[in-house]
């Protein structure tokens, strides 16, 4: 695969903040050499509004989304023939979407997933449902993880981001059709610890999140930052994945840019534990998925199976079960024997 | 060297926010065996100020000093019978100093600096000068440095930091001594790579505050921190320093915390920069040093004679020496071909 056959048609299936923003910046990227994008929307109005008014307004309000980016609810008109396939759906709702959509991906297409979660009940990673479900070769399904808040990218604000694969040729395939302006992606061969790294920090932020709530400094949450890497790393590493990748954009980057901005989903759920909301009410009043509250049982489900230590993720986890209070989270955060620090210690 | 034995009397040399924030930690810490901590202040009035009122309201205006602090402008006195001599005072300054007090530091004294900088001229590392100056044996040299805002600790607010030795048990016996409810230190033998963590972070800081000044996202912000701190590394391994120290508290977590906070002099004086003051103008209106602003050529130096790939650090510098403006700044920071990232890239 060389950048001289660069996709002529990207389908997008999602069309939430992160697919719409990603199918913008693939249509910025393809323009000049007349590519489409094409975009799948759940909802028949969200489609019409993208093709009528080219916004999406439930997530977007004030972008404008290029002439070369079209809509539909047709899942079968999306997909076909595309080369690039972009999956950016609710990380729980992706089996069943792979099964309904199963028949209509074109055969050699490349899978990217923007997606960043466990599967609940399997504790499965999503590049894995993608190869089961589909039983696509790995070397054609990537991922694209980064410090990439959806809201910025949309305003055009230079972005940097990581896409990996197995195949490097074809990760670099990949960057170069949604290279932007204000978008520029590297590559690595990394697909666990890329994965992981965007799924852990969001368990992370919820972390960060609930001590802002309760006012903690910049100290405490910057410990608990590196040291919610630092078990992260351990998990992506006991999986097969690479210390280097989670000290990259996809790791650091990703957990500095989630845990710093107030548009962050998972930050913004744990600012609402803390002021005291249950995890009913801080569901209901986000109109978003927090991915991190639907992952974090699944991530220490895999740390307990292989050995890991992850004392935050722990303690997130009593939180969203109600086993111990906000207000009991942070002593525990920092508390530890005073002993030789490492991000390989247990 | 055991923690049966901890100090019964801590010298403090410098009276600024950190000095004296660490000899409040160090009160705190011995209180309860009765331990003595004497701060040395350069201004007799400072001296004067903390005995009588047990405040030092230019640096710290709300904190009320504990009993067994005391200070004076005399270093003889407050050098005499100390088992534990704190440095804090401003990098450049420190060779003088040592100069001045060499005769009065107790023989068997451990050292321990909270300086963050390398000496303009000679590219020198805090510990290096006191070596070379006292003439002290490395293994009793020690470094402390972390995720450490001096105005959060102050109010007491939990907070993480590492000490660094090259006899662990030398750290163990400091951390012991400085341990308080609110200060809880971890301990490594990673001298080089605890030095360069802190001081490479502050001149990442002044390329973050430009961003910050000049309304860039969170996005960017992360991607510059990750970058920066895949430099710092770099740099420090180069040194002979250790990778996994970069990305514990006193690498990664510091980085965080000092470009998180408006507390930051760094972060501050990346925003006045940004803002269109000049250098000039910016060390005027701080009444702080921003160590960065000085550390950042001998930084860049050392880099250059050992062959280490800074970009930020390079870009940083021309900023300062007014070879490029803070507008071009930015697109520089996330300037770099398409291909694959790692720390070790070069």
């Amino acid at each position: 695969m060389t950048t001289d056959s660069l996709p002529g048609k990207v389908a997008v299936i999602g069309a939430g903040s992160w697919g719409t923003t990603f199918a913008k910046i693939a249509a910025d990227s393809g323009a000049a050499r007349k590519a489409e994008v094409q975009i799948w929307a759940r909802r028949p109005e969200a489609a019409e509004e993208i093709n009528s008014t080219r916004r999406n307004t439930r997530y977007l309000k004030d972008t404008v989304l290029p002439a070369n980016l079209r809509a539909s609810a047709d899942a079968a008109e999306v997909l076909a023939g595309a080369q690039l396939v972009v999956l950016a759906v609710p990380a729980q709702t992706l089996r069943e979407r792979l099964r309904e959509f199963r028949s209509l991906f074109p055969k050699d297409a490349v899978i990217l997933s923007l997606m960043k979660g466990l599967e609940v009940g399997t504790d499965a990673r999503m590049s894995q449902v993608i190869a089961e479900e589909l039983e696509w070769p790995e070397n054609r399904i990537a991922v694209l993880s980064g410090p990439n808040l959806a809201m910025e990218i949309a305003r055009e604000e230079p972005t940097a981001s990581v896409v990996a694969c197995s195949d490097l040729a074809v990760a670099g395939w990949i960057a170069a059709a949604c290279t932007a302006p204000y978008f520029r992606p590297y590559t690595n061969t990394d697909v666990i610890g890329t994965e992981i790294g965007g799924i852990v920090k969001n368990v992370i932020a919820l972390a960060v999140g609930i001590c802002e709530g309760k006012q903690m400094g910049d100290n405490t949450k910057a410990s608990v930052m590196t040291r919610g890497l630092a078990e992260t790393t351990r998990l992506a590493v006991a999986l097969g994945g690479k210390t280097e990748t989670l000290f990259g954009l996809s790791g650091m980057g990703d957990l500095i840019a989630t845990c710093s901005s107030s548009l962050s989903r998972n930050h913004t759920a744990g600012r609402l534990l803390a002021q005291g909301l249950t995890l009913d009410e801080v569901t209901e009043t986000m109109a978003q998925t927090a991915e991190g509250i639907k992952s974090a049982q699944a991530v220490l489900d895999r740390a307990t199976q292989l050995g890991v230590y992850m004392p935050i993720t722990e303690n997130v986890v009593a939180v969203l079960q109600g086993a111990i209070s906000v207000d009991e989270l942070g002593p525990r955060l920092l508390a530890r024997e005073l002993k030789p620090e490492g991000v390989h210690a247990s």
